[in-house]
């Protein structure tokens, strides 16, 4: 089968097109034909040698979506035909995260999707929601995991709340439909006015220019006439975490997915302590956290945000738009 | 001003229209002119002495909302001119029921609300929201706020989740306009057609005509896949109550908020364990669970389904369309 | 290998004493030496062919402990040498429970432990708390989580709470130790003064007497000056829930965990309502329940309370001793 | 009657003793003599001017057990002769914290207890727990509620877990007792061998000498088998804050309740991400948090620990004493 790689290196060349033997499912896996694949940062960052460090060659990309083409003798949960999307980090089933049960991960260190085959624990699949493309099922496992895990796994989103989300990365978009989807007002806040309009299209009650309003936590609090918001979702880290307490209510909460500007944080403990604020770091999900997502989409028919598709002839071109950070919503590549 | 008042008696006879002074509010009181009052099953029930058996005179009705038209010298929370809802049970604010916050009640054993003015303490009371009509906002304090208690507080809904619904009276009609503006999928039973029909306009999925499917529990195990609701709001009681057993699904739960059928409920244990089902007793909520349900219905514009209004004259009149059954949403009587 | 067998009948001629081979562990399986198994009443109920109706023969017994003797090619978390627990229901690892996860038990439907050798998935075991005899750690799986899942996982008791346990019967006395080391006061019902200064001495801090005192429900309110309990464990069933209900505090937790008098509970709502109670049905735990128990007896160096021990040889006795109701504590059978 | 209060000034100077008149109490308060008062490091800092910045004169002190000498003609909750603390932040009753309810606190900006004579609103004020002396008592309401916030409203240690605490102020030895109590192991640091040889008399598992140790979390690991801690209760700020953090287990908690060390926190976001940590701040607690704290110690009967007790004529001594940092627990000052 065809796969890609990746190699020594750390620029796009180290992504490598190759051959391996189609793999053969032991007792418990499927064996699924991909149908398509979609693009997280962190492929980026692992392309790029700057996270993980995981020994190569590797085959990248996390996020997917396939149809079961052969069964282990002893799968219950699963039939050949079944389209099903692999879980991110597979031995998460239920619960709270574990050290033993968060190690090993789809796209590093384990291999990734990016291939024409591959074979899953049946414990670690769930089944894709009827109602999504093969591409938009693509973008669940991560970003959408993320987003749910954040709003209502770790937190507690319901009607009613003030929600804030910074930017329109993947995880933002999922966590605006998400928490519109439970009754939230979602704030948004971006230094493009053009992706800001994209977002009050999608649901967003207002949008927050950082570009013109640079202390948009004060902005946050005008617009919930002083109250603050009730869950803050943060990818930024940095110094900008100070901010984000600043626009949470007394009791509210920070949720902690991302660092886009830096990994090391910084707050004023006194404003923290003022506000009686949580922060909650979250990395993905569990399986449970995807099939809740997937029944919860399923309810409201919502699709996931897809900004473009690429072949999977193009996955160079594709990690290069990624990179580019132009997109509004989602990466694809589709398999044949 | 004029009131009516609860005097001996179990019949329409005993409510009179009736004087008395307007009252004179103490430090931290607010004197609201009302302008609308929403009837509850509850109302009836003390009209006809089969409830609370309350020291009578008694001015009865515990759902309004009024105009503040004089604050007492302490007050800080409003001022002259807001419009507010008291809350039904006054001194339970904040957090869970206790035995010494659960015992003062608007309409008994307090006098209620079915009068001109009232004087209310300020800690009790929340500012109407804005959207909502003067009609519509009286309809709060006990169905509103028993369905949010039973679905966000006690319980926690959220996208995704299936929720049963029984009936379409005041709390069933509540928790499906709010179930589903929390993301979740509703289920209605009701013996009529007709109001299966007005339910799922509403919003509800789908509607379960309990004369052809009495055993409606199974019905609701075919619309899931097997897996049973994650909550039924139980306003039957009884024997019935097995039936909402064995419509939850494992680890789900039944809130029992009334006993249209009987208050001697019934239920095999065995199906009980089978299901790991919680069964949670809710008696409306606290003010904080009024702001929230306010704030609510706010951020997405939803109405409470009113459906009919009656002058203050009419108050008698009012009392026999609710003891009717034929309504479909709130019964309100509004004041000049 | 011996084992013990159910064949048909439903006496204790029923049991028997046979022969199989050893079982070879699956790739994630361990091979356990039985050392001790601990009896429950559900293997009376089995025995009498009153409970579950499974197919026969079947190898009796869910609780005990072993060492590991051989390991399937895959394992990962035990080694050979290690003394295990096998979990009770070994496919609910973690979380809540699923119609999916609660299937499968050890004595029913799947062959139990009352045998020299038997296979477990190593998912489905945990290590035994070194400072507990293979006698006192062969009682955790039923007992010991089902009052640990009630108390922590269901319920949330902690210092200051008043918890009442009903008898002294296996899942009571469990109930009595985890609720005074959590920092409880313990309240224990029995018609034997004899057991009931037998938990006083474990512990307790006040026994009733329901022979003396069979409106014991009122005894609790006099012993918490009116408030009620914070949690009743109820292990009665029936009619007696609505004592439990009566005993439990505004906005308490009754756990239903077993029906010793009826099957069919019956109370009076309007109670339950006043009370805003919850009553939660539990059914034993997950395997992380019983990792959390041992964690917890091993901090303060807590035993279960173990009655009597028989050998392998005299289980037909060990069943009729448990069918006498004489003991206090378990009733254990040891492995040569 | 006699006072002390806080005029311009920043040194120990600025406390002087004054006269002034007996307060009266409104329809619902109680007038108390006070017996005892404890200081607290937010004492101090008030006097030195590093925080709050309150008008002044200010009778300062936060803590403190009074006698009802006098009620309010409305008063239900009270009578005369009943011993009763005060709550810190007297509006805030139950449930979290809001701005509205967080705002007004004993000893700043509200007059505190370093008088003879103080009127508390019925609602701000518990029971103090028959079995401690004055002394003790009056140790609860800042130290004493911080620690049960931390561990039980805000967390939800309970028995098996492991707690790590700070040092041995006040608020750590309180989280040191209080988590024993509910079952739980507690890890203590310090500088001090002599105060870790105390911690481990009070019930401490171990102490970890920080001198000795600087990388105290790999010694938490260590003492953990590499699991890490439940809860770790964060007194320090600054730095520190991410050797909390990798003290943790995955999914772990960190309560942020002081910043002994510095108030600008910062930790590396990718290790909080790894162990998905959660960090509460917490802002001391309700009334129904001090009510809770002292059934609890009731029901095992522990007391607070108290280091020297002074007259209310040493003010002065006192508070150079507890600036010395020498003491081991509380220290308090006596009325006549």
């Amino acid at each position: 089968m065809k796969t890609y790689e990746l190699i020594r290196g750390s620029g796009v060349e180290s992504l490598v097109l190759t051959e391996r033997p189609v793999p053969v499912p032991g007792p418990r896996e499927l064996l699924l034909k991909l149908r398509a694949v979609s693009l997280n940062y962190r492929d980026l960052a692992i392309l790029r040698g700057t996270y993980g460090d995981y020994p190569r060659p590797l085959v990248p990309v996390s996020d997917g979506v396939g149809e079961v083409v052969a069964v282990g003798a002893e799968v219950r949960r699963f039939k050949v035909g079944d389209r099903v999307i692999p879980a991110y980090v597979p031995d998460w089933v239920r619960g709270g995260p574990t050290e033993e049960n968060s190690r090993r991960r789809l796209g590093g260190p384990l291999d990734g999707l990016l291939r024409e085959y591959a074979c899953i624990h049946e414990e670690a699949a769930v089944a894709a929601p009827a109602h999504l493309s093969d591409v938009e099922a693509a973008t669940l496992p991560i970003a959408g995991v993320t987003a749910w895990h954040a709003l209502f796994t770790a937190g507690r989103v319901g009607p009613g709340d003030t929600v804030v989300v910074q930017g329109t990365g993947g995880v933002s978009l999922f966590a605006l439909q998400l928490a519109r989807m439970a009754g939230a007002r979602v704030l948004v806040t971006s230094r493009s006015p053009a992706k800001l309009e994209r977002a009050v299209a999608l649901g967003a009650a207002a949008g927050i220019h950082t570009g013109a309003e640079p202390e948009w936590d004060a902005r946050v609090l005008a617009l919930t006439e002083g109250r603050g918001a009730d869950h803050v979702v943060d990818v930024v880290g940095g110094e900008g975490v100070g901010r984000s307490i600043g626009a949470a209510r007394v009791g509210g909460t920070v949720t902690l997915v991302g660092f886009l500007d830096s990994a090391t944080v910084r707050f004023d403990l006194t404003r923290a302590l003022r506000r009686v604020v949580r922060l909650q770091a979250v990395s993905v999900g569990s399986r449970e956290d995807l099939e809740a997502l997937g029944r919860a989409l399923a309810v409201r028919g919502v699709r996931p945000v897809v900004d473009r598709t690429f072949s999977f002839a193009e996955a160079h071109a594709a990690y290069a738009y990624l990179a580019s950070g132009a997109q509004f919503g989602k990466v694809v590549l589709t398999l044949p």
